[in-house]
């Protein structure tokens, strides 16, 4: 088998496009958003009192100049990117073994979000049966939503331990073939398309004009690895990854410090869809600068502060996690120093993926309520 | 003066297109979505046991088929559609007055709530000066949005007659011209576009196929009115007007009931935009049964249902007031039943206009926690 060095050469902006063309009929081309409230927001110096607190204390704020590109992905089908990795992956695994191998043994993942539904909605719709090993503990919501694409939804413990044991048992039963949240190939080139797309519609509209920087949220970091993959041979546009910072939920930015991968991590962000240590392939691609140029990580309050804004002023509805990029662009004044250099007076084209919408009336509630 | 039934007869839809010409470089474009999801809802017939306890207990469900087309004047200026009457009657007064004129005595309303953005937002893109008198008690937000436009804002109590008491002594201070929130003809044919806009978009996407029905929230009325009168030589698509049941707020439709307007209201319903009794002359306009087929009342129960289904499974940040049109479409057994008898099984195609979508995190807290 291919070490994770081996398969990340395999990575290439080519295997994003082909991912594309598989995967075009099943998921939504998703809007790229525009927000002239938001620009100048992000575009307004912090006041040094905001610093407070904050290890960039007594610093003059920076002055960098904003125009966001939002990659509504919380418009996809099931209301996150996932879908565009489940549907690569499945489609692949059919195009490899065979539609009737697929179709007998059928496909099994771990998951408590949006994968679940994700892998649950590519599976109705390409026939194949698909058992979902859900904690016990996920929002009811979560688990009506996998149920209701005709997913066979099976308990576990929380832990990962607990997740794979109940994962084998069941294989063992029924043989499925595992399709892994975030540290697989077809799924990191699937999530991919989002760069590919963006791109494009950037295109759309400005000709051959240059996107500056993209910033993605970095859970397990599929869709960061995938959009880093598709922008590897356009150094003109950088990419960039956010995470929370909460109980070491910034593994990523943590283990680039230290030179070394984080294993394990446990938080209860309200990112929760960014709990997850990043996977070994795509620690491959983001650890390696000229594809990823740097991991920023926000607190709650920062988190919180972005959505606000988000839901409020440009009346889109998304979940926690799909916030953090644009955090990084509003309170991060390492990263706003940056823009403020390299982009001057004209500033930077910045697109941010808002990666999902999945929360409910109730989670918003006991955020702020 | 002319009375409310002359002043209706001057009501066209050529006088909404005039309005549309003034009005497009200062108005967004709003988005015309579709769900398939909502669709799929609305199509399902409700259980017997959801009429429990309704009007329509005992009845068998209706068996409607929906396709809906989402206005999403959410996504307008200032968050609703009333950008769009508060720019056309102030270019109307610049225009009937002259530029001097209006900028030395400046424009005066009371509003707590959109309005005000609206009347603000218009006042300074004009370089005209605004004064709005605000109740004390408006949500700090929308004084802040107001101000945040260059308006002075003027504090008042909260009943219409302490209201009016402080626009007449601010009026007599520096004779500033009354622009009133919704009963006033230009206001009408401004917010008519968005009627016409939806048109456009409808044709846009299905040519020559008609559009089965509109509707629209009825507070002040002028919403309803305005697009009632953009359609009303166009028999084909029918006009219908939805609100809040709560505390009496559903006084159209009760003055409709009883063949005369109910001139006073008192409630605090959630939908906090429709508080307000219909005005004279859109009176004139929604009591034409030529230009409005009906208009219907839903609870704060079913209001917070569609909210909920808006939010969460279309992704879009709607008010309480925004989605009261879609509550019918999912709840009201009269108007399901009228989709099921005349629609059939192609359904009808059913323009829902969610007016705005100025409510805070916090207020979804306290709705849903």
């Amino acid at each position: 088998m291919a070490s994770p060095a081996e398969k990340a050469q395999l990575l290439t902006p080519a295997a994003v496009q082909a991912a594309y063309g598989l995967i075009q009929p099943y998921v939504h081309r998703t809007p790229l958003l525009t927000c002239k409230t938001l620009d100048a927001i992000a575009s307004t110096p912090q006041t040094p009192e905001a610093l407070v607190g904050t290890s960039f204390e007594g610093q003059t704020p920076a002055r960098p100049k904003f125009h966001f590109f939002f990659k509504c992905e919380n418009l996809q089908r099931i209301g996150a990117f996932k879908a565009r990795g489940a549907f690569h992956a499945l489609l692949r695994l059919i195009e490899d073994r065979g539609e009737e191998e697929v179709k007998r043994r059928g496909v099994i993942t771990h998951s408590s979000g949006n994968h679940a539904q994700a892998l649950a909605l590519a599976a109705s719709t390409l026939n194949v049966p698909a058992y979902i090993v859900m904690p016990r503990i996920s929002t009811p919501s979560k688990i009506a939503g996998t149920r209701s694409h005709g997913a066979e939804v099976i308990f576990s413990g929380s832990t990962s331990v607990e997740r794979e044991a109940v994962v084998a048992e069941i294989q063992a039963q029924t043989d499925a073939i595992l399709v892994p949240p975030y540290d697989d190939f077809n799924i990191i080139c699937g999530q991919g398309t989002t760069a590919l797309e963006l791109e494009a519609q950037y295109a759309e509209q400005f000709g051959t004009k240059t996107l500056d920087a993209v910033i993605t949220p970095v859970g397990g970091g599929g869709l960061n690895a995938g959009v880093a993959t598709y922008f590897s041979d356009k150094p003109q546009t950088k990419v960039f990854g956010a995470e929370p910072s909460f109980e070491g939920a910034d593994d990523c930015r943590r283990g680039l410090l230290a030179g070394k991968r984080v294993e394990a991590v446990s938080t209860l962000t309200i990112g929760d869809g960014l709990r997850t240590p990043v996977g070994l392939l795509n620690w491959e691609i983001i650890s390696n600068k000229k594809k990823v140029e740097g991991v920023f990580a926000v607190t709650e309050e920062q988190i919180k502060a972005a959505m606000r804004l988000v839901l409020e002023r440009m009346k889109v509805f998304v979940e926690p996690s799909a916030v953090v990029g644009l955090a990084v662009c509003l309170f991060d004044e390492e990263f706003r120093r940056l823009v403020e250099q390299e982009g001057g007076a004209k500033g930077w084209d910045v697109a941010v993926v808002f990666s999902g919408g999945n929360t409910t009336v109730e989670a918003i509630g006991k955020l702020f309520g």
